[in-house]
């Protein structure tokens, strides 16, 4: 299992399109195999900060995500939104180690 | 639903230590009511570096934490361990929205 955290930032006149589009890609996001969770999150005290949480089963379901047309779709739109270049961060799990305590909501997709 | 999300940077000498006492905090902060998940995770890229990404039911979820005994020891526990100064970061969940997919998992906690 792998986590990537990724700190977006988001010109402030495209934060509701940002996040109808992230939406859409968290939505194609929890439908792949080897993602087990995609949350999306904004900033309590920066405004068009937001955060992505992204765990995968494995480094190759990370790389899997990129290569699905809904990331790409998603990369292109919000591009001309972000206000700086995002900041991912990987890391590896210490706690909790039990895969179904990252299970997504396949629902929340449909 | 609220999101802290907290990186820590770890002396190298203490990092054993470090995952041991946060796995502790871990498996008592699960057990609260408001907590919905309490991740931790180790850098892939910055030995010493980890982040705790921690969900709450509320705001008085989230300060109810920060009275608790197992959180008070961890604090006072690995406060000599600490490279620098944590650096804690709040959010609000754009989604999953529904509070069962960020059902965290009871049993990792026995």
């Amino acid at each position: 299992m792998i986590v990537r955290a990724v700190t977006v930032w988001v010109k402030s006149d495209s934060v509701e399109a940002f996040e109808t589009a992230t939406t859409a890609n968290h939505r194609g996001s929890i439908m792949e195999p080897g993602v087990l969770r995609f949350d999306v999150l904004r900033s309590t005290d920066h405004p068009g900060e937001y955060l992505l949480y992204e765990a995968y089963e494995s480094e190759e379901a990370a790389n899997a995500h990129k290569q699905t047309t809904h990331y790409k779709k998603w990369k292109d739109t919000v591009e001309p939104w972000m206000e700086k270049p995002r900041d991912g961060r990987s890391f590896q799990v210490v706690t909790p180690t039990s895969p179904r305590s990252w299970h997504k909501e396949q629902l929340a997709a449909r």
